[in-house]
């Protein structure tokens, strides 16, 4: 069975047990408390030649990204991390120095967010590397924002460029020497700063080190006039349709709004892709996505950019209906786009 | 590095991030909370090779064993179970029946205690499974229970029989097609009802389904002449040392106290075998030790009988001082008892 058919095997298979809270089916489990508040848990498990291979990243960006992924699904929900715990199944033949050097990548990120590590497993492995990261936060119980929130009309908005991640693993897929070439053993995170090529180091960088939206996440949470959010995991052609399922409605998308970075309409230039496609269909972006009241937009577009010195993009609308309409210039087009499918 | 140097180099690395309660160093993380509950949480990860080989168990008993070990944990807290999340990294080789039947073994357990699974993650493993599990528990924070609370001349009492499971997994380890012999397959947990060797079955079952004491650990955290407690994973003889040394006391063991079952006994006779030794060093007994004062142990003993119709065993005292002294019959013994060690 794929990964869905198992998810609903255990739905099934558990359904007789009450809940305490809302459990499968949005970024988070949702567990309210008593004082108004409610915890948010989130759980990703990273495997060795699933997620990631060991000559195509570095420790460092690898404990980085195991942290990085659950606080974007925290931040989706609109709360602030907590506390993460992080269990990890080591293969006898990495270095003490590797180790030192995840464990470095997965403070450094614990830091900037003032996450505590409160605890997990280690393990030997006999088989290959595997991370499972388990991550708490915590949010006022109304501010909450789940994917079954949007609502007809609100304005659709996304936290930042997209399908640099996808270019990024393209580019490693394509040259697995690239990741030493760029220097990922000397940064910290600086892949920016490697100088032999420039131009696509943005594109590794966003594969391998993304930099989850925790402060935007906690920030939007707070604003009753945006809707439903999520985190774009699997390329906003999927992602987006969760929310439109969940909410039962449709949305049009205008393709042209799409924001895409310079160094991914440059490298997609040259390799004769399409970067539209590549930001509508290729995972791994972890920015936010969120849906407006349409006329709050230009309010909260201000409001956000005064806290955070950039602007999220209005990509386009919730609509009647159902399914997502794409236009390229105000133009329906029958492209299909289908996002990151696993397994 | 090893699984206790892992360890200190996060604690090291991490140690400049305010902590939101007591994190690495019990079996449980403890995060308190405004209205004098407290939130425990434990991770569990095992892994195909290591923690089970996949010829020498069941799925059902998988499933059951990946929640028992960690209801184990919160149970050593005198916690209530709450919540618990599951991830889990396939290989392509599994069939649906066996995934069916893992789930069904977790679910089992999960509804004997009435533990919703909120949530987790599925992946593909190029490698070999792996499971991973977070267990959410909830108590009265100053009923909480942890390693550091014993006290000198303190009674040291152990929920139930021990060696059992390091018997198990001895026997399998010497025979792998017993699993199969045993009728594992059939069985939902009773590995009790198998014919061919009923001798045995106790002790295999110990091994692959383990019944955490998750009701007797939330009673006995509500007696507060309970000090210290944790639970027996790696052996008494590791287990207390960790009560010991975190609670800087010594301890004394009477190993004629040291409850064993019939089938073990008998096992180890007609293998040669010493059964306190397996007793003591052995791992995965998933039972409850625990100090409780010496004044108030007779009375705990017969409201523990009243309510779940069995006793638990007076095996030492605390001392003053640091170490374990094991003695025979009264007599200090020089034998060197040491528990599992991981890796």
């Amino acid at each position: 069975m794929n990964e869905l058919e198992f998810i609903a095997s255990v739905r099934r298979r558990m359904r007789s047990i009450p809940s305490c809270g809302e459990g499968i089916g949005d970024d988070c489990a949702i567990m309210p408390q008593d004082d108004g508040m409610a915890m948010v848990v989130t759980c990703d498990m990273l495997t060795e030649g699933v997620h990631f291979r060991l000559d195509t990243t570095t420790p460092r960006l690898l404990g980085h990204k195991a942290l990085a992924v659950n606080l974007s699904d925290v931040a989706s929900m609109g709360a602030s991390p907590v506390a993460s715990f992080m269990s990890i199944a080591r293969p006898g033949t990495l270095s003490d120095s590797w180790c030192d050097s995840f464990i470095d990548g997965y403070a450094s990120l614990s830091e900037r967010f003032g996450v505590p590590l409160m605890g997990g497993d280690t393990t030997a492995s006999e088989h290959g590397l595997a991370i499972s990261v388990t991550l708490i936060g915590r949010a006022r119980y109304d501010h909450l924002k789940r994917r079954s929130a949007a609502e007809d009309s609100d304005v659709i908005m996304v936290g930042g460029t997209l399908g640099d991640s996808a270019a990024g693993l393209r580019l490693l897929q394509h040259n697995s020497a690239l990741a030493h070439e760029l220097g990922l053993d000397v940064a910290d995170a600086p892949v920016t700063a490697c100088p032999k090529d420039a131009r696509l180091a943005p594109l590794v960088e966003a594969h391998l080190s993304p930099m989850p939206q925790t402060l935007e996440g906690r920030w939007l949470g707070e604003r009753c006039e945006v809707h439903a959010m999520t985190d774009i995991s699997d390329g906003i052609a999927k992602d987006l349709r969760q929310i439109t399922d969940m909410s039962a409605v449709g949305a049009s998308v205008e393709l042209s709004q799409v924001p895409l970075s310079q160094e991914l309409t440059e490298y997609c230039l040259s390799e004769g892709v399409d970067p539209v496609r590549m930001a509508l269909c290729g995972g791994e972006d972890y920015k936010l996505l969120f849906t407006v009241d349409s006329r709050k937009v230009d309010r909260l577009t201000s409001d956000f950019r005064a806290r955070f010195g950039y602007e999220p993009v209005a990509i386009g609308r919730i609509t009647q209906g159902e399914g997502i309409e794409w236009l390229r210039c105000g133009v329906p087009t029958d492209e299909i786009f289908s996002g990151y499918v696993h397994e």
